[in-house]
């Protein structure tokens, strides 16, 4: 399968990629990575996004290529870490009818194989894995802009290499960028260690206001709050993972204000402990161990409707790991 | 020199290993391995280290050994992640001047070379790479022990391959511990997931208390907050990180309040800005971008000192990368 895709790249002249809507680390550096390889390849190509790239990616060499550019005039479509039609957003959604060869390449377990070519690989750890033997199957040498690109995929889908889907080739594939000059420092100056005064000082009245019950630790990012702090919207991401750090919980949820009647809820869990269930139950969805969804309503009305089902789910699961 | 510590090792038949005082991940782990390592080759060993244990590397395999033996008897002294003699902590200091075959393995660039033998590698990122190379000589299998207590120390001395002295190498090494068994999620779960929920309640009025100045970030962990937060005793170092992370900051500050008239400084700085001088010109030391020192005085006396002396390194200081 990967030499097909190899190929349908090769007879390819313009090449039309698209990374997923709300995109993250992976997306953008699996899609820049690629374009960087096929414009060394003398090729054309367009690079597309429903939604913008945040700011802690701006810093990737050839970010400002992304738009939303129009597909006519292209032999071949490249969905870049996007595990079904939805996750293309309204603009592309509909690319997949227009006859137009399509290559997906992703890592998620619940890819429909929406392609012409699927080029999925449920053992990467991102899509960026992927793209590294891609390009090796294209003959296309590293140099540091293409490393750099790489390692924010697996550097951000892994949490620097902390989450439990860390595999050994992550880290070798990893090694391999580095020597080719990826700049470690660049990927975690840029993506870890940017926040704003604000995000935490944010944060901080979120832990200072965090409850415990049961095997629950739960906050709340309301729009009064981030208005004290000066914050931007939705820092939720990085505050539920230092929750779920609590030795006392087995799962922790932050109840995030968006706007006055739409809360969103971000949710994780230890290993051993499947939490998704409750994002499912409110429409939402995610991994056993990190999962989110939206919901109408204010927080006075979200939040105990959401602990009481996150009660429930803890109580028919067994211990986190380790025991505690 | 590699070949000489095995043969060291070899004809050993009953060491004494030290690890070094305040102990971290690298020392306990790094000692843990080879511990294991010479029981497997049939040899006697002690394990003495002058300060408790964090709770925090609990989990290691092999923990319990730890104590403060007698060093009479043993036929090899091994010093391990130890800088200098300092480091050896008051009850064992001395060991140097006994007569016995002193193998010092080390990968600190301050390290003095106080052994017999010195196996001190500065390119290694964490005591535990060295180990590594060192069971290879040895012909000692990994084994899942074994390998998470590597691990740990690579781990833990790179904040999980976030350091700006993150190798390949270590990478690779990282890589091989995995596919010999290591537990990649014990580590994390254990090391960093593990807060309590005192300890982050006082994260967050510290997050709340910040304070910016210039391009300085700094807060306080007085013994009030502690006894307010139900928080234990020297939360500093997480903390630290997390206000380096501060966009509109080039370093940051946390003054700890030990005792009424002890107060530490925990300090940090971005890559490109060495903040050390601010500890050494008040007796402490530390790397460039982290460094520490105790200091005698109250709070009220000791922060404005130590600000002003932090501004003039700073001011003195190029910009931070990248800059901003």
């Amino acid at each position: 399968m990967k030499t097909e895709a190899a190929r349908m790249i090769s007879t390819a002249n313009n090449a039309f990629l698209i990374a997923h809507v709300d995109p993250d680390g992976d997306t953008i550096g699996s899609t820049l990575a690629l374009a960087h390889a096929l414009r060394s390849m003398g090729k054309d190509c367009s690079l597309a996004c429903s939604d913008r790239v945040p700011a802690t990616l701006s810093f990737l060499p050839g970010v400002e290529w992304f738009g939303t550019p129009q597909i006519a005039d292209h032999d071949l479509i490249i969905a870049v870490d996007v595990s079904d039609r939805g996750r293309l957003g309204p603009a592309y959604d509909h690319v997949v009818e227009m006859g137009i060869p399509l290559l997906n390449i992703d890592h998620h377990v619940t890819n429909t194989g929406f392609g012409t070519v699927n080029l999925v690989n449920t053992d990467a750890v991102a899509t960026s894995e992927i793209i590294f033997d891609l390009l090796r199957d294209l003959d296309v040498p590293l140099d540091q802009l293409l490393a750099t690109c790489l390692l924010t995929g697996i550097v951000t889908d892994t949490r620097s290499f902390s989450t439990s889907s860390t595999t050994p080739r992550a880290l070798e594939v990893s090694s391999e960028l580095l020597k080719a000059g990826a700049s470690l420092i660049e990927v975690n100056e840029n993506y870890y260690k940017s926040k704003s005064l604000g995000t935490l000082r944010l944060w901080g009245k979120m832990l200072d206001q965090m409850q415990l019950e049961g095997r629950l630790v739960w906050s709340v990012d309301s729009l009064e709050m981030r208005e004290q702090c000066h914050a931007g919207f939705s820092n939720g991401d990085g505050i539920v993972n230092l929750l779920a750090s609590v030795r006392e919980a087995s799962a922790a949820i932050v109840f995030i204000e968006k706007e006055s009647q739409r809360v969103e809820i971000s949710i994780r869990s230890r290993p051993g402990v499947d939490i998704s269930p409750v994002a499912v139950y409110f429409g939402g969805g995610g991994h056993p161990q990190a999962a989110g969804a939206m919901l109408e309503g204010n927080l006075e009305q979200v939040i105990p409707k959401v602990l009481r089902k996150a009660q429930a789910v803890l109580d028919s699961e067994g211990q986190a790991w380790p025991s505690r």
